[in-house]
């Protein structure tokens, strides 16, 4: 086991109608002022929207809105919420979304407290010295965001999606009511799934001493979010299933599933070339193609770890460890076909690209990917490539 | 699930050397003078207490000290404790020790800031509306006191131990090194195991709704500490199964393994009441005879719980409903023995007290204790019989 730092200081408010409880927590807190984010408005239309002002309003809290967060949130976008946030002198910054709007709010918690460009923390110029607090309320379960130390934003100027991770990008408060997804489309909740299954799994497959007991955490974990995962396919207002999902998101990517391990989440980096490039391919639905495809490109280089996955995530037994390992690719691929998703790039009706998607994940040829192998350049192309 | 919510803000500094972190932890929070609590001595043979002091006189931290925490902490010593905070107002506690140490130094912390009597707090008089942030170098992995939320003192006075929770009794930080439990003894390396695995037990079998990710995650743990134990009772030195163990300690028991269940920790109030009037039996030794007692005497209320417990983590198989339930009893108490762990009260040289311990435990007969079928004073005097 690796040294590591533990920290997920997240209150997580759990269960049926707690996102009514907004403007009484965020009272608790002492903030008066807020920022309220959210995406196209569908919370308009589901009514969560007035639920949520209506709190706020009877706890006496003013409101600056700031609607229209799109997916693979908009560094521009955030820029000009990060103004917004110093002008009216915001004193916290309340997400009512999915990873977008959360992300999205994170950026512009730490752009409103500096003079610096929200785009120096992506590109590694600065990191964040301080940022206002950031609360949400979780109304899809993908990205994890919800306690994760990351946010990840888009920079269309340069055709960059990128990420940065600090301790103050970890919410103050996470209100994660599950009836709230039962609205979340069959392919919206397939594709949560297979990204809370990506943060699980690239922590466990790193390069690394034994974790036994982190092993058998994320094991389980995946165990339970594949059978819940089965079930909303066919009922998407299961409650179990839907609870299972939304708290796994949240365990996925607090850093739970892997202390004392290398942490270097190698399928994120490629899946954001891809979804930076092509912005209409779901995060989730990209993942669901590329995990696969790495797992066949490499599972050689550690059979005896793969082998035990196939074991105990996919009960794979009386195969030699060679033919366990190799038999994860197909295992994940099947899973993820059950939930709808694609397995191959072509399905997106995009060309074969390997050659532009390598070039941009390694930043022009100027860095490698850790993997069981190190991913560089030339590696990154034949994975894409056996994605198309 | 049940709506839960789930709030372990401790920072976990976890690995190899760490504790010479203190000293730059506690000025990073801006502590200047702080009080220090550890046990009767131990840590000055050993070296920790030097190089622990060594690290907050480099940071400048002025260290008020007390010294002599017993086992199963005593009320007079919070109390007098709570009087010197008070009185060179210090700034925070810094707990070196086990759980012991840890739980006095949070009940020193809410005694500082208030004219209440602590014990106000375990009898349920008062809950504590401030407190004076605590933090800890881990030097037993047991109590699990480092992430939980609770805190039980013992009150000589009318021989009652007894715990109170609070967010206020969260630490602020927790160093864990494990290379510092090497030389814990393999009798009390044992009794951190069964008190470990009590935790998540203890959550695990309540009358509750499905929680499947909840349960994986606590079957996974147990898994891994079976094992890790296993090894420790030959390598006393092996870091990997230390560090399972101690993480494990501090898992256990910060709610993560009881998220959308029940929470009632029957097993630790019979206990309590035993090593209450009986000082000298350590808290897990305790436990290790009254868990397979107490399973024994419920399991047939909820046998599909406890066969789902014995094929999961004791890997019975083949077996009917009803007897893989009745199974587990059995596999806990061959565990625990192999552990060297007592599996009778008999064995602790006391008497048979059965009725004086359920009067105990059920403070006079005017309370029950929620288990799979409510435990009134009769059935705790069937268990406790149970057990000599």
């Amino acid at each position: 086991m690796l040294d590591f730092t533990y920290y997920a200081p997240t209150k997580v408010l759990f269960g049926k109608g707690r996102h009514r409880e907004a403007g009484a927590v965020i009272k608790e807190y002492g903030f008066k002022k807020i920022m309220l984010q959210y995406g196209k408005g569908s919370i308009k239309k589901s009514g969560l929207y007035d639920e949520i002002m209506e709190s706020l309003k009877e706890n006496g809290i003013e409101v600056v809105e700031m609607g229209g967060v799109e997916p693979n949130p908009k560094l521009s976008f955030v820029r000009e919420a990060a103004e917004a946030a110093k002008a009216e002198k915001v004193e916290m910054i309340l997400a009512v979304g999915g990873g977008s709007v959360i992300d999205s709010s994170k950026a512009t918690a730490c752009g409103a407290v500096t003079e610096r460009d929200v785009w120096d923390f992506s590109s590694r110029k600065a990191t964040p010295a301080a940022a206002l607090p950031v609360g949400c309320v979780l109304t899809i379960s993908a990205a994890g965001s919800e306690m994760s130390s990351s946010c990840v934003l888009t920079n269309t100027e340069i055709n960059v999606k990128r990420g940065f991770n600090s301790d103050f990008n970890r919410c103050r408060f996470a209100i994660c009511n599950p009836e709230l997804t039962y609205t979340v489309s069959k392919y919206q909740t397939a594709c949560g799934i297979v990204d809370i299954m990506s943060h699980t799994m690239e922590r466990y497959f790193t390069v690394c001493e034994p974790t036994d007991l982190t092993d058998r955490i994320a094991e389980g974990l995946l165990k339970a979010v594949i059978s819940a995962g089965k079930v909303l396919m066919s009922e998407p207002d299961n409650y179990e299933a839907r609870a299972t999902v939304m708290w796994a998101s949240s365990l996925s990517h607090n850093d739970l599933t892997g202390c004392g391990r290398e942490n270097s989440l190698a399928e994120h980096q490629l899946e954001h070339a891809l979804s930076g490039k092509y912005d209409f391919i779901a995060h989730g639905a990209g993942l669901a193609v590329l995990f696969p495809a790495w797992a066949r490109f490499v599972c050689k280089a550690n059979p005896s770890r793969f082998a035990q996955f196939a074991e105990r995530v996919f009960d794979v037994s009386g195969k030699d460890e060679l033919s366990a390992a190799e038999s994860c690719a197909g295992c994940m691929e099947e899973y993820f076909k059950t939930l709808g998703m694609p397995s191959r790039l072509r399905e997106f009706g995009i060309p074969e690209d390997s050659e532009a998607l390598a070039e941009l994940c390694t930043f022009g040829r100027t860095r490698t990917v850790k993997s069981y192998v190190d991913l560089d350049y030339d590696k990154i192309r034949q994975i894409f490539a056996g994605c198309h």
